[in-house]
C-alpha cells in the first residue's frame, strides 16, 4: 500500500475556489423576477460547505487521467444535488434548521417557496450539467451519469434514505437499520462520486468492486463522524446547529455504539476503504487523503 | 390544411390508462420505512390527470413514426416533472391547496416533508427515465432529451415561471408580464412535449420552427383556459380548488382583457396553432385534435 502524505488543506482550497467561481458564472441574476430565485440559489451553493463530494469526483477522475475541466463540469452537478437536499431538508416540515455553513438556511434567508423552487431549481440544473454539451463520443457516459446519479439521489437512494430518516422520529432503528439509513442518505451520493469516475474513465461495470467498496466503507465513516461532531462539535466549527439527534431521540451510530466504539469504528472503516485502494499507485494518493480528512476534521 | 374530425376521448382515455399501468409497475411499493414515500409517489401519479403532456408527446413522437413504446417511456418522464411540479405547488408555503384531480394533495393525504421527498423523487426518476437504457444508438437523443426537460424544468423554465407567479402577489403583471411567465410556468414544458418529439425524430434544430410555434400558441391558449376554468368552472370538474387567482388579486389573461375578450383570443391562438401543422398530413391529427380540445375541455 502507497502511504499518502499529502494534506488535504491545499486540495480542500482549490475545490473550495473552483466551485465558487464556476456556480458564479453558471448563476447570472436575471433582470426579471426571477432574480429572488437565482439569488436564493447563489446563497446555497457560493461560498461555503466542504466540497467534499466535489473533491471526491475529481480524486476519482484523477484515477483515469480524466480531464480536469470535465472532472469539474460532474463536480458541480453532484454539489448542485447536495445543495438542493441541505435546503429542503433544512425546511421547517423537514429538519427545521436555521443555520447551515454558517449562515442562515435558505427559507429563513428568503422565504420557504423560494426554498423549495430554489432546491428543485439547483436539482434540474445538476442533469443539465451532467448531459451538456451532448456529442456523439461523450453521450454514453453522459446518460450513464445521469441514471446514476438519478438513481443515487432518488426515492431509492438519497431520497428514500430521507424518508426513513422521518421516520425515525417514530421507529428507533438498530444498529443495521442505522447503517441502511445512512448508505441511502448519505452513502449512496457518495457512491456516485466514485462511480462517475469509473464511468468516466470507462472502466467496466465488473470492476468498479474496490471503489464500490472505498466509497461504501468511507459514507459510512463519514457519517460516525458527523455523529460523533454532532454530539462533540460545536456550531462555530460545523456552521449548523448541534445536538439534534440526541434531542429528537433518533438512533444514531453513537447513541448504539458509544462514543469510543464509535471512533474505533469509524478508524477501522477508513483503513478498510484506503485497503480497497491498494492496487492503485499514488494516482490514489488524494483519495486516501480525502478519506483520512473524513474522520479528522472537525467541521 | 387536412382537417382533423377525431375525438380525443379515446386518445385520452388510452393514455391515461396506459400511464396508470406503467407508474403501477415503475413504482413497487418496498418493504421497508421507504414505503411512506412511494405510496405518496403513487398517489400523486396514478388515477387522475388529463395526461394532456403524455398525450402531446405521444402525438409529437406521431408525427415521425417513433415507436409507440419508447414515447410512452418519454411521456411517463414528462409527467413525472409534471406532478411534482404539482406536488410541490400544492404545498402550504406556496399555492396551499388541498385538493387535486379530485383528491386530497399529497401532503394533505400524508404530510408535507413526505409531499417534500415525494416531489424530489419523482423529479429524479424523470431525468432516471429519459436515460435508460443508455445505449450506443440512443444515448446522443437521450442526453439531449435530458438536456432539453432540465432546461424547460428549471430556472429559467417552470420553476423561474412559478417564482415570478409567486413574487405576482405582490406585483401587478400587466398582459406583457402575464405572458411572459405563463410561457415560462406552463409553456417551457409543453414545449419539451414537442420538442422530445423531433428530437427523438432526429429532426435538425432549425427545423423545428412549425413545432415550437405550435407548442407556443398552444400553450397561451392552455392557460388562457385554465384562467376562465378558474372564472367560470366548478371544483366537480376540475378536481381543484377554484377562484384562487381572483382572490389572490393576482393578475391573469382573464383579469386584464375579460371573459370574452380571453375566449376569442384562446380560439384565435389554437387556429394558429394548428395553422404551423399545415405542412403535416394525417399524421399531425390528434396534435390537430388536442389543441381544440385545449379550449373546449370543463376541466
Amino acid at each position: 500500500m502507497v502511504q499518502a502524505s499529502i494534506s488535504l488543506k491545499p486540495a480542500l482550497d482549490a475545490i473550495g475556489k473552483a466551485m465558487d467561481q464556476r456556480f458564479d458564472r453558471l448563476l447570472p441574476v436575471p433582470e426579471d423576477s426571477r432574480a429572488r430565485l437565482f439569488n436564493a440559489m447563489r446563497h446555497a451553493v457560493i461560498g461555503g460547505g466542504k466540497r467534499m463530494r466535489p473533491l471526491l469526483v475529481v480524486a476519482a477522475c484523477d484515477l483515469f487521467g480524466i480531464d480536469r475541466d470535465k472532472a469539474l463540469r460532474v463536480a458541480l452537478a453532484i454539489e448542485c444535488v447536495h445543495c438542493y437536499s441541505l435546503i429542503h431538508d433544512d425546511l421547517p416540515c423537514m429538519d427545521d434548521d436555521d443555520m447551515r455553513r454558517g449562515k442562515p438556511t435558505v427559507h429563513k434567508a428568503f422565504d420557504e417557496a423560494t426554498a423549495v423552487l430554489a432546491g428543485d431549481s439547483l436539482h434540474a440544473l445538476a442533469f443539465q450539467i451532467l448531459a451538456e454539451p451532448a456529442t456523439h463520443d461523450d453521450a454514453l457516459a453522459r446518460a450513464e451519469l445521469v441514471i446514476e446519479l438519478a438513481e443515487a439521489s432518488g426515492p431509492v437512494g438519497m431520497a428514500g434514505g430521507q424518508m426513513m430518516d422521518l421516520v425515525a422520529e417514530h421507529e428507533l432503528y438498530d444498529l443495521a437499520g442505522v447503517t441502511r439509513l445512512q448508505q441511502l442518505k448519505t452513502g449512496a451520493l457518495i457512491g456516485f462520486c466514485l462511480e462517475a469516475g469509473a464511468i468516466m474513465g470507462r472502466v467496466p461495470a465488473d470492476q468498479r468492486t474496490p471503489l464500490r467498496g472505498y466509497a461504501r466503507d468511507l459514507g459510512l465513516a463519514f457519517q460516525i463522524a458527523d455523529d460523533l461532531l454532532d454530539v462533540e462539535g460545536s456550531a462555530a466549527n460545523t456552521g449548523k446547529a448541534v445536538g439534534k439527534d440526541e434531542a429528537a431521540g433518533k438512533a444514531t451510530f453513537v447513541s448504539l455504539l458509544g462514543v469510543e466504539r464509535a471512533r474505533t469504528q469509524a478508524t477501522m472503516l477508513i483503513d478498510q476503504a484506503i485497503a480497497h485502494l491498494q492496487h492503485f499507485g499514488q494516482e490514489a494518493d488524494l483519495l486516501r487523503a480525502i478519506a483520512r480528512f473524513a474522520i479528522e476534521r472537525d467541521r
